[in-house]
């Protein structure tokens, strides 16, 4: 059943000992909205804690790090910026989710009640949800939300920000939102070990269809050579989709089991959670996801297949 | 003599035949100001051109290409966005110039009078002018000021960027500018030639001063090897910055004629303004320029040096 804010704050006002569940290889926006949100319910006085499938990046510390963790049998579960069960990783199964609260448009409504939202960061409808709720929003909550708003727009880039996005980022701002340091962590940081294998996966960069498909496999071989992880991969996607000329950007990660994943990037002109749903994955229509249970040469030619028939 | 935005409005209101000059090497912050102010200036009747002296890189085409150009006897001219009268590189000394309108620090105080607030773009105070001359402000005029905003703080990344700036570019937004398509054109697209260029660039990357200086070259020969050009090299300086662990920043470019350019960034540990004065330029705290008279191997030791001094 789908909800609005101020249903979804009178429910989270009623209950107790809730559980968060963010999405597996988490980013900002998921873990902003999970801390965030956790903040407010503990500043209610309510039992909260946010859990993840996958170790959470260090670069993330700041969202939680003062947090006390905290043991209680939960009452109440909520996803945050999940948009299908199966993105919680191993934590799917786990729980009955009561909750979602979400901006993709692709949600597939797994969850008892859905605040389902079209802006650009699950944290802009998570920062309403606090206004609601009637916390006063501090500087480490302030900080959750705008990390969630500057990530999943690559820092108010993509064409998916809206005037509301930087209203709503504007006003973290004023709340005491550390903008500078954040971006600098976020997107002005380059570990060594990162710049490696960015070299490496600019060098991996393939040209198909005319050079409107652009291609960077990242393979397991890398990590080692590099001393790299997959953590540290987040930023390499939007580079397909920068060189002129190029409508489709994918980059392919494999995993260390042999399968892979695929991140895909477009323009306006191809919808990339329609490619993504044709292996079983989805997202937005400029950016989305997809899993295969094969190698990565063979993932390969089955993307450049596919894009081949979109760019017909 | 220092003016405000009250004052500023009322001499524009009151004179005709205004000529614009932005600042050599142009960016979108001095060309948005131009355009954005001519346009206003037209739209009240008057005549107005914007001058520059050098070339304009043709991605900021749409910022102009529907104003016709028109010739005229100017009777007052303005700067924007020149700290100093020799960043109008050629254009230096040909006119009189009665008023300035600038977001520097280190701004020289060269016009009669000067317009001077510390905001994170000159386009925030051009803005600010044009509400104040009561000039409706339609979809160009609000890609012109978009554009300076969002070139200026790296799309409102730098720390530089305060709430004032997200408000401003909301404002924008809602006016009509296209924020998704100049980002994509100001930071999403790379031309091949640049691409190369970048390649070029990251691999002349080198380290000092216990790696916390960061180094990039990029010569003449680099430009005819990869078809690209100076004006292509505005996303190369924060390049050097992004690496864990340095605090300075330089990429120094040689002109044709062998002599060089540097441009500074750097974090708060670091005024980039006051490296760049030891070499007689200025600019801002955390980014700035200077020019030197000798090839690029005795500037690059020159530049280590008051590196070394200033990390000590």
């Amino acid at each position: 059943m789908k909800i609005d804010v101020k249903e979804c704050a009178s429910i989270l006002a009623s209950k107790d000992n809730i559980l968060i569940l963010t999405h597996a290889h988490p980013d900002g926006d998921t873990l902003g909205c999970g801390f965030a949100l956790c903040r407010a319910l503990l500043k209610m006085g309510k039992m909260c804690s946010v859990i993840n499938a996958d170790e959470i990046p260090k670069k993330y510390d700041y969202l939680y790090e003062d947090i006390a963790p905290m043991k209680f049998r939960q009452e109440y579960v909520v996803a945050v910026d999940v948009a299908t069960e199966s993105l919680l990783g191993d934590l799917q199964g786990e729980y009955h989710i009561d909750m979602c609260i979400d901006h993709h448009a692709t949600n597939s409504e797994y969850a008892d009640v859905l605040l389902l939202e079209d802006v650009s960061a699950a944290c802009q409808i998570v920062f309403e949800v606090i206004k609601e709720l009637d916390v006063e929003i501090d500087e480490k909550m302030a900080n959750c939300l705008y990390t969630g708003l500057t990530t999943d727009t690559g820092c108010f880039r993509y064409a998916s920000t809206t005037a509301s996005t930087y209203y709503a980022a504007a006003e973290l701002i004023e709340m005491g939102a550390d903008n500078g340091k954040i971006n600098r962590i976020m997107f002005e940081t380059k570990s060594k070990t990162y710049a490696r294998l960015e070299r490496l996966a600019l060098d991996s960069m393939r040209f198909y269809e005319d050079e409107r498909v652009c291609i960077i496999t990242i393979t397991q071989e890398m990590y080692r050579l590099t001393g790299s992880n997959e953590q540290e991969t987040e930023a390499i996607p939007p580079l397909t989709r920068q060189i002129e000329g190029v409508e489709i950007g994918v980059t392919i990660r494999e995993k260390p089991d042999g399968t892979c994943k695929a991140s895909i990037r477009t323009y306006e002109s191809v919808n990339a959670a329609e490619l993504a749903k044709k292996f079983g994955g989805g997202g937005h229509s400029q950016a989305a996801a997809c899993r295969f249970d094969c190698g990565v040469k063979e993932a390969r030619e089955k993307i450049i297949e596919k894009c081949g028939e979109l760019l017909k």
